[in-house]
Formats: structure tokens, C-alpha cells, sequence
């Protein structure tokens, strides 16, 4: 079977799983992977892993100097949480009818915030063949299209509610940053009414719910508030004394009129005691259900990524929502 | 917007909440619907439904006077749990480029019993353009696409376990009568151990999850036993004593070598105690599922059968499985 030619763009903590993931799969050959960071620009990948397989392969500085060898089919996106930043990085690889499959958190409905934008690249991707989805575990997965799926058995739903708890202590350090771990808690939380922090994505699973369900709200509405821990919490990466933050308590409202229609409900902390999701679908027949532990972040945000691959692929070309791609599945090794 | 033209054919206690349902909905404009039975051949729609809506329209007794008049866009078929009687039934349709939405229980995987008519039919379908798929909320959704659909944030899936406990005194008759309430349990034991009693689809079910993931199995076996009453029971369609049957206990088993890949176990019996489904995905990262309750059998099939006909038409023309389709979602009033 012919395999499919994928690059790696990003190399964080979240961009090497997903390079070291592909790598292992005999349906993918890797054919390279772009850093703008000179730390790693010209590395070869093999230092980078660990992975013997991906001997004589060195990471680009851009797209352009990875486009000189043999180009790929599919790029794996996972450099920023913007989709204004994510789309134009990826341009140039879209242009030249490029696959992109993204873990950008606004990508998974980019017309929340920029309805010009997505309209823009959906047209691109059209007129270049390219084909382009976001995913992820959340955006794109526990909060919106999980939900999504159960309400295929649905006659009637009145409101959709999900809440998440994640125990970041488990989970890679720019996560643990991101959330504040350890910062000064009042000064955390004017960035969090600022926007300058936070969980990004929450907004846009509200947005791609009532998008899928034909809902159209009112309003969508975000605020957030930090967890402060209640006695010093350590993890492998952070030492927070009492009083300081340990992480997020985030809540995305979609409303029509009064009418809470979808609430997203986050909490991201470090020790977070019982992580799990938890989906309830409001209407005939109700459903109730829990994901014990929750549907781990990283490791699942990896997966997620590189099973979208064969349902970009089989999709037409354009900007695709992930609710729009066929039935989400492992793509296995023998895929 | 233009309406889809749905005819119902079979005209059962699933039948009619299906035409039911489909008659409330403003993007479905209700055509028809065929029942063989004398009682019902002939009857007008208003009478068998209360609904006015349907004025006007009466049960033909088959597809060919049904076809006399306005010819339907998608028939929804909820007359047999058999492949083999399912596609004779429906062959004339196809046969016109009619699509079909169907709850054959078999029909979810028609290869596994009969791969020869599942090649046939497909090449059919793909001749006169018609869409043909199965639905349903076991098999096709509970026990194998919901599974499936989590296996998208799987890294690797080691094996799949999913249980179902359904409290069948809250179900139809026809249900009650079929997990052989109030029946002798050794006369039932033998009925189950020949196929003559049973719940339909199991194996289908494993059969799809192994096909979508890739699995080769080396064999599939079911085994099941009936629930004996330990007390009297009681429903609104039968009165049980001690010591005979009051429900199914089943169990299907995909093998590979000695591992059991996937199993999927049901109890449907009167008066079943905390009825829930459960789904473990082994794997990395583990998954553990629970829908407490369960997903609700009636109200729920009928959903799925409603919500699969965008998905349907969306399709290119074929036998499809429901692993196939776009993602399940509620067809709401107004999409």
C-alpha cells in the first residue's frame, strides 16, 4: 500500500510525540519536520527522538526549505493556538495544495473569531485541492464532538452541558505554564479577563455545537477564574506554595434568549482530585455520561491528530470543522 | 428549503413512532407508507398515527402501489432483523435509485452473514445511485460506532469491551417478547442455543468493529442463556413467575489467537437493576465509558434511524456501513 508522505510542523512537547507517533506507523513514511527555532533548525531528527528510522532527515528552518526535497501530502500543524497565526503559517504549504491537519485550538472553528478568514482559506484550499481540519482532545473531541456523536440517538435536545476536569500534574510542562501554575493569583487573574491567558478553544466547542445542531445563539460568553492552591503543590515541573495558582476554572455559555442552550464547564489544575468528563445531553432521551480519569490530554491529542489523517484524506478539498469529517476511529497500524 | 421525501415501510410499534416522529419534522415531507399486513394495508395514516398532518395519505401494501403515487427520496425500513429479507424487501427501491435507512439489526454488517449479497447489493446501489445503510441504537450505535468513535483519540487499542444492561420492562412488547418473557427457561435455552430466539446483530456489531479498525479475526462466536425470574414480575404486557424466563444473557467474542479483541456482552431482562452501558477501550490511553441508564432502546432507535437520513444522503451511492457515514449528529428541526 502507498504511504502516506507527512511532515512535522512545531516541535514542542506535543509536535515530537506526534512526529515520534508517525514515525512508528507503517502507513506514514515521514519526509521531514520544520522549526523556526534555531536551537533546532538543521538538528537531525534522529538526535531530536530517538528514532533510528528517521535517519538522513534534519529539521527545516520553514516551509520553504523543507519544500526543496520531496514534498509532502500531509502536514502536521502544531505550532500555535491562534488561527490567524496557524493559517498563515501554513500558507505557503496550502498553496501548493498541501494537506494540513492542525492542533490549533481556534482552527476547530475559525469563523468564531474571524468569519473572513475562514471563508479565505476555505476558498484557497478549493481552488488548490488542499485540504484542511483542525483536531485535538479539547477543542475538538471531549466538549464538542463527542457530544456531537451522542446526539445521534437524540429525537430532541434541549441543551448540552459538559464539564472537564483535568489533573495538570499529569500533564507536560507548557500546560502546567499555561494554566499558572505558581504565578501570583490576583495578577493571573486579571490575564485571564484579559485573554492574555487561559485555555484557548472553549468558545469555538460552543460555537462548532450550535454550527453542527443548527442552533443559532444569542450570545457566546467566557470567563475564568484561577484555582488557588489550598496547601503547597509540587510536580515534576512546579513548586506552589499556598495561596498561589495552580490552575484554571474556565466556563464557556452559549445562550438563545434566556436559555443556556451550552455550557462548557473546565477546571485544569494541578492535583485536581477525580479528573473525568462528563457529557449530559438535555432532551428525549437524556443522556448521562462519564469518561473515569478523563480522556487523557496529551497522549490523546497526539492520537487524535494522526487518526484525522485518513478522514482528511478521504475528504474533498476545503477548510473542514472536525464535525464535518466521517466517524472519528483509530487509525490503525494496519490502516 | 426543499423537504426530503420519506415514505416508512413496516408499520410496527418502531415503524410508527419512526413515521411519527419523521411527520413532526419540517424538513421531511411524510409521502407514504407500506405495511403487508391486511389489518393495516389500506388504513389512512391519520388514523394509525393521530397525527392530521398525514391527512390524505393511506398504508399501500407494497412498494409498487406505494410508487404509483409521488416516489420517495428514502424509505425508512424497520421490517426485518434478517439481511436476506431486508434486501428482497427493499430491491425494488434500489432498483429505482430509491435510498434506504434501515433498523435491520443484520444489515449493520450484511457481510458477515452473506458477503455475497453485500457485494450485490452494493454493486446495485452504485448502478441506480441509490444509498443504502443500517442503523439503530444496538447494533449501530452503542455497542460498536460509539466504541469506534472514542477509538479517535486512541494512540493503540489493545482490545474493546462494551456491556450492556437493559431493563426490558421499560421496552415495547415485541422486545419483551422476543428475550422470551414468561417462557419455559430450558425450552428458551434451546431456542437461544439454535438462533430461534435471541437478540439479532451482536456478531454484526463485532464484525463492524473489527472491519473498521482493521482487525483481521480469527473467528467470531456467540453464546447466550436465558435470565430465569427469582421472583414474580410484572410489566404492562406479561406476568412472570419464579423460575421462568424473563430475559437474554449474551455474549459475542472476536478472536485473534487466543486473544479476545472484542467482546461485547448484553442483558436485557425485566426488571434489570441499574441499566447502563459501559465501553472499555484498552488501550493507550485507557478509555471508561458510562452512560448511566444506558442509552434508551425505543425512543433512541427511532432517533437513529431519523438522524442517519442526512448522513445518508450526503453519502455517495452504495451499501454503506454506519462506521462510513459522517459523524453522528441530531438532525434537528431545522437542518
Amino acid at each position: 500500500m502507498k504511504k502516506v508522505k507527512v511532515a512535522q510542523f512545531g516541535l514542542g512537547p506535543i509536535g515530537l510525540e506526534s512526529l515520534k507517533l508517525a514515525a512508528t506507523l507503517p502507513w506514514i513514511e515521514v519526509i521531514g519536520a520544520v522549526d523556526k527555532d534555531p536551537a533546532k533548525a538543521g538538528r537531525p531528527l534522529t538526535e531530536l527522538t530517538g528514532l533510528g528510522s528517521l535517519d538522513g532527515l534534519c529539521v527545516s528552518r520553514d516551509l520553504e526549505q523543507l519544500f526543496r526535497e520531496t514534498p509532502p501530502e500531509v502536514i502536521l500543524h502544531t505550532a500555535s493556538s491562534s488561527a490567524a497565526t496557524s493559517l498563515a503559517q501554513m500558507r505557503p504549504a496550502l498553496e501548493l495544495g498541501v494537506n494540513v491537519a492542525s492542533t490549533c485550538e481556534e482552527l476547530i472553528f475559525p469563523a468564531h473569531k474571524s468569519p473572513k478568514l475562514a471563508k479565505e482559506y476555505d476558498a484557497l484550499c478549493r481552488h488548490t485541492g488542499a485540504r484542511l481540519t483542525a483536531t485535538g482532545v479539547n477543542p475538538g473531541f471531549v466538549m464538542d464532538v463527542l457530544p456531537l456523536c451522542l446526539t445521534g440517538v437524540s429525537r430532541t435536545v434541549d441543551s448540552i452541558y459538559v464539564e472537564r476536569v483535568v489533573d495538570a500534574a499529569t500533564r507536560r510542562q507548557p500546560l502546567q505554564a499555561k494554566i499558572g501554575s505558581g504565578q501570583d493569583s490576583e495578577e493571573f487573574r486579571a490575564k485571564l479577563q484579559t485573554g492574555a491567558a487561559g485555555h484557548a478553544g472553549l468558545c469555538e466547542s460552543v460555537a462548532l455545537i450550535a454550527h453542527a445542531l443548527g442552533w443559532a445563539l444569542d450570545e457566546i460568553t467566557e470567563a475564568g477564574e484561577p484555582v488557588v492552591a489550598q496547601r503547597e503543590v509540587r510536580t515534576k515541573f512546579f513548586q506552589v506554595p499556598p495561596g498561589r495558582t495552580t490552575g484554571i476554572h474556565q466556563r464557556a455559555i452559549g445562550r438563545r434568549g434566556d436559555a443556556e442552550k451550552i455550557v462548557l464547564d473546565i477546571r485544569m489544575y494541578l492535583d485536581a482530585p477525580e479528573p473525568h468528563d462528563r457529557i449530559l445531553i438535555r432532551g428525549q432521551p437524556p443522556l448521562d455520561v462519564l469518561v473515569s480519569g478523563g480522556v487523557a490530554g496529551d497522549d490523546a491529542t497526539v492520537a487524535a491528530l494522526i487518526n484525522t489523517v485518513p478522514r482528511l484524506l478521504a475528504a474533498p478539498p476545503g477548510l473542514h470543522l472536525p464535525s464535518d469529517l466521517a466517524l472519528p476511529k483509530w487509525a490503525a497500524p494496519n490502516a
